[in-house]
């Protein structure tokens, strides 16, 4: 039986479960620093002076670092670029030097021997700072790019069209907020100016890289552990100011250095992310067919552009069409920077933005054209026989082709599944009983297993256990558990007998990370691969010790035997001793041991898709909104471990209702952030999240990877905002539309009062 | 200019000389526990209880482990076997379970928060212990092994003889005692069961093994990384009781365990060495031809036999007929058990021993057969043309084939270069002076690079700096240096651009170690053979982006450029980013990074060889030996870095002093070690150590490496026990033999009384 499609318990829960997980803050080194950040305490301003003389004199204090004493004006570079777009002078530096352009931008850095000196020192720290106008909003800042994407004749379409649809929506500032804040240690080599991260979970090759250059040493000299970590979720991980100051500090004390930031520096220092300003409009003939789409939006990118650059608004207009047939789209965003926490990814980056705006289009033209939603929807979608499609648009680099799918086949199943749970007969009753209840369907399209590339290496011991060096990074998403399964099932072993290492440059220097909903799909392939390679391997040498032909062997359980001679076998581990240098198996420059690596490169994404169907209630008093129902559909692919593609579809749901419904960094027209505590910031709690129904499917697999997988971890959140707009606007009955994200209780009363959402 | 041959300066140095090294006891961890062992007070007996009742009431006390609680009796594998020769009953338990056999055995260990806590604990475990007889030398021990080795017939030759010599020689017991003791710190992941491992200096990756086997997990879960190392010489880095002690309580009690030892554990815990009883015979024809050489040597091995088997025994049989012409050969040797601290090698192991024998020997002989010592010597060395020479022997598992050499033309330039220098003129003021001095000529047979693989990583990175991960490790020889050297010239750039991390098992998992005067001649040759896979790869590269034929490329000092057309290069540093994963220079399916393992495997060691001269003057009063003048005179093969072989020449003289005039472990005759302090085992000083002149010649590459180089580890060493007894009795006068290492001043006082030395 093989280990693809069982739902294993996942690896890694032994340990988080028994608080025997190693997250960045257990750590301690002997002599260790603690460094804390003096940040911006207004939005914007000329820095006149830095005055350290305080601090540099409290108890404890062994350094205070300023712009001043870094020689050059060390910035941030991209990591993900867009060809033609220059940002380079929007790039955040580490340290504000002339200018501070958000409260909560470092300034300088105290380290002292203990944590709390360090942060009393840092209130000693004068910032001399001449107040200049704030931007708080898209349309009073400044654009640092604007760019277009499209395809076919939007004006013909937009003049033949029999509807015209369109919509102003605005989604609102929100980022991830993971359970735990950013963590660093940075231990260094006094000898030879080597240095260990701890931290940095996500990328830790490409960090490494990007600190090696900012710090002008070899990246061999250092080395990143990526730690466990409290959720990922994009923000996390990322190269941050921090990232930089914590090293250099290290490298230049030559001790230790640790840096834990506390929740109120989170909320104001890690990337935000979402905040857009859509006006989106569409072309319909008289029978409902969608002739075009076009959508202006404005993306408030905050202060800088940090290491995604502008690949969210980017994604954004790529994605915006879904899983429609659109014969002419053409999207305009214009990134623009304001006095706010600078922006990056999050979950489902672009997608959960552009999907609520589309879909509530399609809702509201679904009442335009009196037809029923979901008919509207049935009508436009892209039909198998239509696939692979190619648009002609690129995003992250990679052309758009959208490959194997039944998204009208999806939907059905998820309107069916819905109507088998009862939904739709829990909202005739509701209404019958008096409640302000209504329900919400939106189709998605995701996109996964972005390239170009993913290195593993797969090895046997000499007790025959394997291990696999992956280069993705464990987020919580169970790539421990995936990554053993998929070497399991291409070496021939057990699932319990792989261990999977991930995130540490120095195992595996080659890995692209955890992120954009690769691992499996990418990572997986690259596993699979070299855990074939060293199937191969070990039959070769097999064959050497049994006298065989190779074509006799097979390998199945740890045990390589001939063909219906089944007392003839070696174990692995026997054949991985036979594998050591000096062993009289091995031949004369042969590599010595049972291992390989391999390298998976894809030349383009695999689009997963899905839809959710929410039934929510209105409280008319409170405006409070109540999911009552949830479904997530989705189209996987192939499910390497079904229950963990349940628990990425689930948490995105959770991650989706607070975006959806609560969560927003709010600022003052100073520029003052009004959420920096979960007093303010208002994270959905288990009261808020409702019992999530899952239908995952496996009827389309990608053929791009030999897996057959496509992404599982951002669906669960990239139609939340959508379905339960259409579910509040359902549930508010039919006239206009919800405009904005979140749907706070204060919004809801508006709409419920016929103001607008 | 080749980086080979020219005396760079030390890599090792800076950091070394900084007090940036890291040595074991540097190192701390949070939360690390204190391990001390309990040793046994009686050399022999039965252990009837180990009462730790109250140790483990004391204050800080964690654990304190005794066999009880080991469920299986663990013992300490054989590193280095011979074939056919059983020993397992003779291995060493890591605690003594029944019975003791040496003062110094672990009987317990106690576990505390602080290591002055766990040695006062320690003292609190109550020993019960049955006295048993003690066997305190050779004649009365328990032989564990004999056997024999040569060739010819012994009994014909000496038949035919026109002189036979004989000879009792006594070597006594003395060992390295490097600078710094052990010390191990052992880092579990209580996540995983891993294992770090920080120490172990010397063969990490086969401790890995041992510790692995004996704790039942898999290699890979254990980490050894090698520390820097106050010395090495043989003793340390082996696989000792601590070893798994420390390992075992750590892996058990999921903390981190410390130890380090002092300087009393460390006299009576560390591999004692040397001591040996010879009888030797040789036969001579009338021309002074030798026909025949006999030995019988008992080798007094103390209480086990360690990792090192009975590989000394063995090398001092396989080396004793040294360079010479020996036509029939027969040795035996009788490995018996003491109650002495276990025996294992010590730098020129073996060789020490029979190159002082057999040279006093040839002094003898030279006296009865009426001619000059070094015309002897002359006359019985083997010539250049009777090279290769094998000898129907083998030892370390390798035939014993003797490649080229010029012995004659060493032991000449070694004369002629003394006579330079006024040694001889020096003898001849001095006795016309009334001073008791004398000079004594050794000539000595070596062997180095023993094999059978050593594997190197060669890799550039993409900033150009070149890392290099061998399989030895750093022990104060300048390993770092010399590879760097040999990849430079390998690969064609600047020996400072390259960087040697040696002796981490997860960086070189193949790595077999510094021992054997290897690293140069094997590791050595694995570097040379991986840089120059580098630069064949780079070229290869540099060919695609540059556009020509690889064959126009030449790489020299870190650029790629077509021959004749010095403007068209690209750098190595761009190679290396050429070679990244997703860069379009790599072809699909082609390894990423620039970078190459190769492994470099020996059928036979090298054989380096050279000469001794010592000028030494007796005081008459009190037995002193001082030494005036020496010299090393040593065929090297090709001095990688001409002034590291100095130095290593040098620094075995030194211990070679010590050996032959002061060191020795004592014992009383109950088995109580007498020399547990720097007051009673008698270190040379700079005081008693002379000026070394070195003549290190190149004249006779070794064909069996790409190198010729042949190594440079034990040679200042082998014959300074030779040189200096020869010099001894040359100042005595020419009656009778020096018979007893060390020269102690009551041994020479005795012998200038006229008493058996």
């Amino acid at each position: 039986m093989t280990a693809i499609g069982q739902s294993l318990p996942r690896k890694e829960d032994p340990r988080l479960l028994r608080g025997a997980g190693r997250f960045g803050d257990d750590l301690q080194r002997p002599g260790q620093l603690h460094a804390r950040i003096v940040r911006a305490p207004q939005a914007h301003g000329v820095l006149r002076s830095v005055d350290v003389s305080m601090a540099v004199a409290a108890p404890g204090v062994v350094r205070v670092l300023t712009a001043a004493d870094l020689p050059d004006d060390p910035r941030i570079p991209v990591r993900l670029t867009v060809q033609g777009i220059e940002l380079t002078e929007h790039l955040q530096p580490v340290l504000a030097r002339e200018t501070v352009r958000y409260v909560g931008e470092p300034v300088a850095v105290v380290l002292a021997e203990d944590p709390y000196l360090a942060e009393d020192a840092a209130e000693l720290v004068a910032l001399d700072i001449d107040q200049l106008p704030v931007a708080m909003d898209a349309d009073a800042g400044t654009v640092a790019a604007e760019f277009e994407l499209g395809f076919g004749d939007t004006d013909a379409a937009f003049a033949e069209a029999e509807h015209v649809v369109e919509l102003d929506f605005d989604v609102g500032r929100h980022s991830a907020v993971p359970l735990e804040p950013r963590t660093l240690l940075v231990e260094p080599d006094r000898a030879t100016g080597a240095l260990e991260v701890f931290g940095m979970t996500k990328v830790p090759v490409f960090n490494r890289g990007v600190l090696a250059s900012m710090l002008d040493i070899d990246e061999a000299r250092i080395r990143v552990h990526a730690m466990d970590a409290g959720g990922g979720f994009g923000v996390r991980g990322e190269f941050y100011p921090e990232d930089f100051l914590v090293a250099w500090l290290a490298l230049h004390t030559g001790r230790p250095v640790k840096w834990t930031e506390d929740r109120a520096e989170h909320l104001v220092a890690v990337n935000h992310s979402r905040q857009q300003q859509h006006r989106i409009s569409a072309a319909f003939a008289a029978d409902g067919r969608l002739l075009g789409l076009r959508a202006d939006v404005a993306h408030d990118n905050g202060a800088y552009c940090r290491t995604h650059g502008i690949i969210v608004p980017e994604l954004t207009l790529a994605m915006l069409p879904g899983p429609y047939r659109v014969p002419a789209y053409r999207g305009r965003i214009a990134v623009v920077l304001t006095n706010k926490t600078p922006c990056g990814t999050y979950r489902a980056p672009g997608r959960f933005e552009g999907t609520v705006v589309r879909e509530q289009l399609l809702d509201m033209a679904a009442d335009q054209l009196g037809v029923d939603p979901v008919q509207l929807r049935r009508r436009n979608l892209l039909e198998p026989a239509e696939l692979p499609h190619t648009r002609p648009m690129s995003t992250l680099g990679t052309d758009v082709v959208l490959d194997a799918a039944d998204y009208p086949g999806l939907l059905d199943a998820a309107v069916a599944e819905a109507k088998r749970l009862g939904y739709y007969a829990q909202v005739e009753q509701s209404r019958a009983a008096g409640k302000r209840v209504g329900l919400g369907v939106a189709m998605f399209l995701e996109k996964s297993g972005l390239g170009p590339q993913e290195t593993a290496d797969v090895s046997v011991g000499t007790s025959g256990a394997v291990r696999v060096h992956s280069g993705g990074t464990s987020l919580g998403q169970g790539i421990e558990t995936v990554l053993g399964q998929i070497t399991a099932d291409g070496l021939g072993v057990s699932a319990a007998d792989v261990t999977v290492i991930n995130g540490d440059t120095a195992l595996q220097p080659f890995g692209a990370g955890s992120w954009a909903s690769r691992s499996t799909v990418v990572g997986g392939g690259a596993v699979h691969e070299a855990a074939l390679a060293v199937r191969e391997r070990a039959i070769e040498v097999a064959a050497r010790i049994l006298e065989v032909a190779v074509a006799d062997l097979t390998l199945h359980d740890g045990v390589v035997e001939v063909r219906g001679a089944p007392g003839q076998r070696v174990s692995l581990a026997e054949v991985a001793r036979a594998c050591q240098p000096g062993s009289a198996w091995l031949y004369a420059g042969e590599p010595a041991g049972l291992a390989a690596r391999r390298r998976f490169e894809v030349a383009h994404m695999t689009y997963p898709y899905g839809a959710h169907l929410a039934v929510v209630e209105l409280d008319e008093q409170t405006g409070g909104v109540r999911v009552l129902r949830y479904l997530v559909a989705y189209e996987v692919g192939r499910a390497i471990n079904p229950e963990l593609v349940r628990g990425q579809l689930i948490g995105g749901v959770a991650q989706g209702v607070g975006g959806a419904l609560s969560e927003e960094f709010g600022y003052d027209e100073s520029g003052q952030p009004q959420a920096v505590t979960f007093m303010d910031y208002l994270m959905p709690t288990a009261a808020e999240i409702p019992e999530v129904d899952v239908l995952v499917t496996e009827n389309a697999p990608s053929a791009d990877n030999p897996l057959g997988a496509k992404g599982a971890g951002e669906g669960g959140l990239t139609a939340a905002g959508a379905a339960l707009a259409n579910a509040v606007r359902n549930a508010l009955g039919e006239a206009g539309s919800v405009a904005r994200l979140p749907m706070t209780p204060a919004r809801v009363r508006a709409m419920l009062a016929g103001e607008a959402g």
